[in-house]
Order: C-alpha cells, then structure tokens, then sequence
C-alpha cells in the first residue's frame, strides 16, 4: 500500500477510522450516513454555487462595452468577496437564528464545528456547520451580483461596494430569516425552495431601485429611441450563462438540505433534471419568440431566457414533472423577451437584463409554486413576493439615496464617457485591442 | 445547532432522517448505499459531462472567425436545450426501452421517480431514473455538439436546429439502443464503455455526412491550395479544450454506472486516471509530431489531440493500465495530426477537426477494446463500427439532402463572406474590436 | 425500472452489488464507507485541482501581451500533459516510497489498482491506488504551471518543457517525499497541510531561479524605470483567477485526505470555509491598499491578493478559526501588495506575478502554521521553508544554466518584439483584432 500525505504526517487526524470505529460498536450508515452525506451535498453544491460568482462576472463582462470591462470584473471579485466576510461577521447568525440566538437578533461571528468532531458532538440529523455557512454564504454572494450587473458602466465602485456590505451582511440576512430563518413568513406557510424570491427578486428589487436612482447610462435613451449599446463580448457572455447553469445544480440541488437517504438522493437528482429542463426551455423559447417577433434570433435574449428559466424554477424545482419545469421555464423565457423592452421604455437602463430575469421571472416562480406544492396557496405566495419586495426595494432606495447624497453615486459625464476602465481604474481590460 | 432551510420548513420533505431510518429497522449501506451512491455519481459526473457544452461552445468560438462567433454560440446553446427537450420528450425511452416498453417502441416522455421515494419502492440495486436520464441526456447533447463544429461558419441556423431535433430525438437514441438499450449489438458482445463509436463517431458521422452536402466554405480550397482561416480566439478554444477534458472524467467515470462498492468506487477512480492518462498523450503526442513534421508546435493540433486521447480511450477508460492509456491516447494524437490534412486534400471542410477527433479517434478507440479487454474480438468491434456508420452517414445524408431541398441548409455567399453574425442574427460579437 | 449500459452489457463489471454483498456477510459502512468516501475526495477534489490547469492557463493568458497568447497556451497544455507522463513514470512512486520502495529510490512506473478490486484486497482503511494517484498528480502539475506564468514572453517552448520534465518527475517528488512521502522533514516534525511550501514555494523558487538566469523582457527595465507591460485580458485573467479559487476547495478540502467519518466530514467542510474566507481576505486587502497607496484599486493587484490569501491558508486550512484565516489571508494580500515593485526595483521580472503569490506567501503560510496547529513550532517551519527553498532554487539554477548553456533558454530579440506566436509557433491567438 501506498503511504500517502495524513498516514505518514497524521496531519489530517484520520487515524485509521476502521480501527478506531471498531472499538467502540461501529456507528451504521443509518446513524453516521446522513451527517456524512450531507455535508458532502453541502460542500459540492457550494463549490458549484461558488462558481456562479465566476459566471456573473463573465456574463456581465461580456454584456458590458470593453471600457468598462476591467471595473466590471474588480466590482465582481470585490462583491463575492466582501459578502464572504460579511456572511460571517454577522449576515450568517442574523439569519439563521436557531436555538441560542433572539430572533432578528445579530448574534456575531459564525463559529464552526471544532476540527474532528466527534459523531457524539456532532448534529448527526444535519450536517457540519461549516458546510452548511459556506452553502449558505455562496448564496448571498450570488444576489449581490444580481445587482452588479444592472448598475454597471457608470456607478462608482465604492459606494456600490457599501452597498454590498449592507446587503450582504443585514438586508439579505434579515429578510432572508423571514423564511429559511424559521421566521413569520414561513410560520405563514409561504414556499421558496432555494430562493426565486429570498435570492433572485431581493437581488431584482436591489438592482431596480439602484437603478431608478442612478439613472440610465449617457446617451441610452435620446430623442425618444432606445440606443442600443452592444456588449463587448459574446462570447464571454455565453460562457457566463453556462457556468451559471451548471452552478445551478449545485444552488438548487443543494438546496434539498439532505442526501443521506434514497428518497433524499432521488429527491436530488429530480431536482438536477427539472432544473435542466426550466433552463432549456426558457432558452429555445427565447429563441423562438426573438425569430418570429424581431425575425432575427437574438443570442443575449436565449441567454436571458436560460436563465430566466432557471429563476422561475428555483422556487419550486421538486415538486414538478419534467413538464412541468418545461412550461415554468418556458414562461420565463417569455417574461424575458417582453420585460426587456419594457424596462427601456420606462427608461430603466439595466445593462444586463438583471431585472427581467432575476425581479420578473422570481416572481412567476414564486407563483409557479402553487401549481405543483399543495403545501403552498397563491396569497401567502403573494403575501411573500410584496413582503420581500417592500422590505428590499423600500431599504435599498433609502440606501441608494443616502449613499448619493453622502459621497456621489455615479461618476462624471466625461469619467462615463471615456469608460470606467481608464478613468476610474487607469488600467484597459483589452489595451492591445480595444477602440472603446 | 444551527436551523437551516429543510429543518424548519420542512420543505425538503427530510425530516430528520435518523429518526425516521430508525422505527424500522434502519436500513444498512449494504442495502441503500450503492443506491445512493450510484444517485450520486449520476448527478457529479452528470453536471460535468454538461459542462461539455460550454468546451464546446468555446472551442468552437475559438476556432471559427470572429465574424461567425455569435452564430456559433447561438448554435450550441440552442443545440443542448434542444437535446435536453427532445430526449425526454421521446429519446430517453427510445434509447432504453426496459421492462415496459417494446423494442424500437418510441415510449413517451420520461417520467421521473416520485418526490421522496421510500426505499422500498426504489430500484436499489441502482440508482434514481432522475440522475440516470440526466446523465444520459448529457450524452446525447455532446453528440450534437460534434456536429455543430464541423459545419460552423456556413450552415443556416435553423436547418442545423432541425437537424438536431432528429439525432438527439431519435436517431442517437435508435442506434444508442442497439448497445446501451441492449440491443442486437450489445447481445452480439460489441463492447464500448463510455462511447467511442455511440457518442463521438455518431457525431462525426453525422457532421461528415453534413459536410459534404454543405461543402466547405468559400475560399477555403482555391486553385489545388488549402488557405488558412485561423480560428479567432485561441485563448478560448484552450479554455473549452480544458473544459472538455474536466467534462470527460464525468463522462467516462460517470460510465462505470456504479460507486457503492470497494470495487465500482476504484474502477471510477481507474478510469479518472487512464482517461487523464490518454488525454496527456494525445497532447504531447501532437506536440512533438507538428515540431518534427512542421518545425513549428502547432497549438490547434495539440487541443485536437488531447481531445482525440480522451475519444480514444473512451470505449475502455477501465480495463488498460496507465501505459496501456497513454499509447492509445498517443496514437489518437498520431492520428489527428495525419488526418487533419487528409480530409483538407479530400476538399472536406470540418471547422474545428471535429470529424479527425471524434471520427476517426473514436474507430480506433473501438477497436483498441481489444487490447485490454478479453470480451472484446475484432470481429465484433468492426461490426459496431461499420452499423453505426451506415446508419448513421446514411440517415444524416438523407436527412441534409431534405434540409436542403426544402428549405436549404447554407446561407447565400454575401452572407458567408460578411459572416453570419452581422448577416443572419444581426449582432456581432465583438462590436469593439472586431475587423472581422 | 429503466434498463441502462451496465446493467444489461455488463461492462462495468457490477452485477447488482446489493445481491453479492448479501451473499457473504455484507460489510458494513463502518468497514468500507471509509474507503468509498475517502476514494470519491479524491476522485473529485482531483477533478477541481485539475481544473487549476485552465486556471493557470487563463490567468496567464490574460496578464501577457496579445502576440504571447498562443506561446502560454502551448506551454500550459505541455505542461500539464507532461507532468501527467512524469509523475506516473517515475513520480509517483519516487515521493511515495511505501513499504516496498527504498527511501529516494526511484520506484518506476505507477500501477493501479486490479479493476472491480476485492473489498478484501483493497487497503480499506485508505483509499484506492487510482484516486491517490490522480489527486497527487494534478498537485505537481500546479507546480510546474507557476513557473510558466513566471517566464512567460521571452523563455523558448523546449527548453521549458525539459525542465518541466526533471521538475515534475524528480525535483517535486524527491523534495515531495521529505514531508508528504515520511522522509525527514516529516520525522522533524514540518507542518505543511496542504502544499504551501511543498507545492507553492517550490514552484516560486524554481520560478525565481528562471527569472535571474532568464532575465527581464526587453524593455521592462529601461533608465532606471519599470515600464508597464499590460495584460492583453483581463477578463480572461479575473476567470483564470475564479477557476483558481474553484479548485483550491478540491487542493486544501481534498488534502484531508479522508471523507468517511463524520470527524473528516466535518473537516473538509472546515477547510472549505476557511480556505473560501482566506482567499476573500487577501481580495478585500489588495483592493484597499491599491485605493489607499495609489489612489486607484488595482484589478491584477486585487486578483493577485485572492491567490496570495488561498496560497497562504494552504499550509494549515484546517485549524484557524474563520478569523484566522481571515487575517492570514489579508497578510497574503500585503504580502502581493508590496512585493510585487519590490521584485521590480530587483529587476526581475515575474510576468504574472507568481514569485509574490507562490513563494512569499508560500513562506508566510508555512510560517503561519504556528499560530494554529499546536504540533508546529517556528523552528521546525524555517527549517522546512529553508530545505525546500535552497535544494529547489539551487537544483533549478543549475538546470536553468545548463539549459543555457546547451541550447539556449530564450528567444532572440526581433522574435522578442515580434511577439513568440509568430515567430515560435506561426500562429496568432487573436489574428482578428490584435495589434500586438
């Protein structure tokens, strides 16, 4: 046999777990196997969930003109980041009050399970507490970007980024303990399984009021058209959504919270094929609707609609038939291609289509629920769309407008017109191509 | 302890599986494991064979011209959430007509198992048909990607689409039946793991038929001379070589079907080592080869042959040691540097060497079953060969010869001269640099 | 239930496990869940820490001038390609001398598992040869890909990849078997969990080594001034960057090298959040200080600080608190900050910054060990830092200068400025767009 890294070092405080589990009445799968298992879920889901933070930022970076590339991908990297630490310092115990915390109360750090825990410590009906923070953790990163991408090519990094750490570290978290913190709203009985409203519209509604505050990008809306301002790279954008995609497994796989029994593992992969099939069917509904509507299939509308799908199947992606998620997805596909247009017409300038895909297509999923999840009725779902809705949109414009107020929120005309890149950063994302 | 999502919501149906296990007679891994297990591997290996679609996608956007990128990530991702659609819709029970459907019977959509399955009612000497028909629909996803390649910068769009609704609906699955379905060639002992002939030379059948009836693209052979049309962004056909290569651990290990065993667990890991092992020698392979014979390493070449290893080694990731890997990977990267300008002096256009790679590398891995695997004859394996190649070239010509008489398959010379992008989709991909 | 490839062709050598382990007795999870568990670490850690070769790739790619692209590509597939064949010639069994092998003794060539290995044939109480293979051999290749980003735009393609070959086939084994093979430094008592000196500072010094023998690029040092060289993509290098931080779950989670109790479980999700929080520590720091020094964040600085936080976590990603990674991280991010001009005023050039992230901060998390893990002590840490660096720098420097002496380590001058993809390999990365 091979010596390897923690036989030799005991580094890893394995020990030769056959031996040590034989000495004291080996503890069965049935006792030790769901703990295992789902932490397992937890930490693979969450890589995977991790990894969207990669997605957005490719997605926006490729929706976004090659001025504003470089600022693009510093806000994505910065967000994820401070959400990270905010999800410890406070965010993660605010939400997830529990047993020894008040309700809404912050109750501090985040404290993990000590190292080699033993099965008799350990909470053998769940999972290791750090598996389940950085499950949690990835989740808040992914509404922050939500908002990046709506905003970008003319607010300041700064103020976005405290923007960010309020988010991150008690909106989301506060309003998130409304219903997976054990809170009124799911007292209630109202449904979201991993998140069309608790992630996805919270972010919406963020990016919405942002929006509206700030203001559309120079010389988007003029003389009554809508300019259309290309994004620099397609390319970019498409690997973007299918790294979102395959996160997705992970944002609502992982969010059966289990994996230990046959049920749970099926439960698991249901979700996996309902997920893939709402996502599918958003986009080839995009592409279709795009064809017959404009005569030209339009690529950043099937992007849109994939993911759009996968929005309005993230409220309920178990209960479905396959197709049952091809319809939820399907619409919203069709949320996309027409919210679009819409937006631009009220001169609310979302640069990636954040709004329509996160705010409008979270919302029918949270409706969605109601045709497959006999547990959920249509007004508390509603009861939890407006509630989630007033508390973000109201919070984030109060936000919005202090920190324009305080310190600016939007760069200068001849900052914007040049790029962010340049005249913010001092650093081009393509300078051996680009001509702006 | 912490509450989280399913604790208090209850939403993921677990409740506390501990105690529910222990009222009666908990179950031990010697009954449940393999299922779970198994679920498990389905789904891991299933989300990395999905992120194919994304090597595909860059790969191709990589390798075609600026002017055609959009149209070529329009085409994949179209393509994947065509196949994901088509193979529930009749594919999956075609491919695998089981117990309750005749042979050949085209059965109907997929129907997943119910929400929560009790262990009782599931197939626990396998897994859940929700991991299986997601791991499978990956599959038949990659198969259209081949195509896509090969055809790019001239094919219309929608009789690609087309194209793609018969060999993910039912072409790919009439043929995969014949071994996978069991079939009269899995009966006659023809023998391939995880797809060498099934998947790849199905793919490169069908893109070879596909370009001869669409002919290669203007100005590609001029005057007995080859001319050059260097892929735009190498940079991104390495990232979706990588990103194959990562999706190929999930294809070949995925295809050992079982992890909840000592020995199913160390043949997936037997095969994560031969199947990296086959890839590292097509590469280098390549890379020595274009020095000797070019003088100069050509990178194109060695992304080829990489990708030819892991084709080659795909009919058997499991029974060949590391060395048995590394000189039939070796031999994939032999083959893609000789036959790339062999199809080129056939006047036989293939974008991206799809045919080379997936084609050719996937006949010799078929026959090299025979080296390491003692239920395999040659007889057999040209039997499997030559059957999926008839049917297949055959069903895809006639297919493209009615594509193309009823609404033609290739867009006018203007349009290919000014590239698809801007002529059928209207929407480049790079606005900011692009001089086509 | 649905029929599938193993169940009916046998190929995967299965044959309904829950019936022959009934037969005999079924083991139980305590005597081979162990095993299962710790196989499917590595199996997927494996796959992540693999996928760090796209990392490298991309990072590079982006932080190197257009005309160097397909040069960095080349090497990055060589590299990795190489160090697969190495690491299994000779490598493996070179590090990890075992029971059978004589310490140093160069044990040839790796050889798996038998495939569908016995339960009793299997060391069940570590996992199969094929996983521990695997998971190792992604770990040397990572050390060949720092050096790559070191030397990038002036070293020639084959000299390089010769001393690819000697470092990942003797030099990181040899020094390997010191601490994770039960050699000396492991018998003194040296704590490093995870590679910060045994994978990281090793790549640093033989990066280092290559940049003093190697020299500047033309022009970067120029009267008594350091000219900036601007990476062509920053985007490519933020990606790069994101799929580094992705795979450092599988380098650090998969370095506890078991899964199959609820100690190991509970561990790996330890080491996840920790090495997730390191990383966003030394992000947020880089993006600080760049505002604070230069007035302007800085993207490479901030991309640099994440990897500088991961690198420094490596060596102990399991004791620290959530805090302690916290501040470990930021001082990585410190470390990048002000050792990156530092490196310039010497005037060696690290096109990518890799001697900053990979050995300085390799040095400090080696050194930050003590604060944690109670079985360090200082001492025993320099000791360790100070092996590694004097047999690898000084074995490099002589290999670099013999290189140089026998056939030239760099490219003439005209091929310089031209740029090694027309001059070296004839092949632009951006033919479309680029200027050079």
């Amino acid at each position: 046999m091979k010596l390897t890294k923690s036989l030799i070092a005991g580094a890893a405080l394995t020990a030769l777990p056959t031996l040590a589990l034989a000495q004291d009445a080996a503890p069965g799968f049935d006792e030790i196997g769901p703990y295992i298992m789902t932490t397992l879920l937890f930490c693979m889901a969450g890589f995977l969930v991790f990894f969207m933070a990669a997605g957005f930022a490719m997605l926006e970076g490729g929706l976004v003109r090659s001025k504003n590339v470089t600022m693009q991908m510093t806000k994505n990297i910065a967000l994820y980041s401070i959400a990270a630490i905010m999800y410890w310092l406070v965010g993660f115990n605010t939400m997830y009050p529990g047993d020894f915390n008040g309700y809404f109360a912050i109750g501090g750090q985040t404290v993990l399970d000590p190292v080699g825990v033993a099965a008799a410590d350990a909470a053998l009906d769940y999972a290791s507490i750090g598996s389940d923070f950085f499950f949690q953790l990835v989740f808040v990163a992914a509404t922050a970007s939500i908002v990046s991408g709506a905003l970008a090519e003319r607010i300041k990094l700064w103020p976005f980024l405290i923007f960010v750490v309020v988010l991150t570290g008690l909106m989301y978290p506060i309003s998130g303990s409304w219903k997976w913190g054990g809170g009124w709203l799911d007292a209630a009985g109202f449904q979201d399984f991993a998140g069309s409203t608790v992630v996805h519209s919270v972010g919406g509604w963020a990016a919405l009021a942002g929006a509206i505050v700030l203001g559309p990008r120079l010389g988007k809306y003029k003389d009554g058209r809508v300019n259309p301002m290309p994004g620099s790279n397609l390319a970019l954008a498409t690997l973007g959504t299918f790294i979102l995609w395959l996160g997705w497994f992970g944002f609502n796989g992982g969010s059966q919270l289990a994996m230990g029994t046959v049920g749970d593992v099926s439960d698991v992969s249901r979700i996996f094929a309902n997920t893939n099939m709402a996502a599918a069917a958003g986009a080839v509904t995009a592409l279709i609707l795009t064809q017959v509507l404009y005569k030209k299939p339009d690529l950043t509308m099937v992007l849109n609609g994939a993911l759009a799908g996968l929005v309005s199947i993230t409220a309920e992606p178990l209960a479905p038939t396959l197709f049952g998620a091809l319809w939820i997805g399907a619409i919203g596909g069709v949320i996309v291609v027409f919210t679009v247009p819409l937006l631009d017409k009220l001169k609310i300038d979302d640069v990636v289509g954040a709004i329509p895909v996160h705010l409008f297509a979270g919302i029918w999923g949270t409706i969605a629920v109601v045709f497959y999840n006999s547990d959920a009725n249509l007004g508390t779902q509603l009861l939890g769309i407006i509630s989630y809705g007033v508390f973000t949109f109201v919070a984030s414009l109060v936000l919005w407008f202090i920190l324009k107020a305080v310190m600016g929120i939007r760069v200068g005309e001849e900052e914007e017109i040049t790029g962010l890149d340049m005249s913010e950063l001092g650093m081009e994302a393509y300078p051996d191509f680009s001509k702006g």
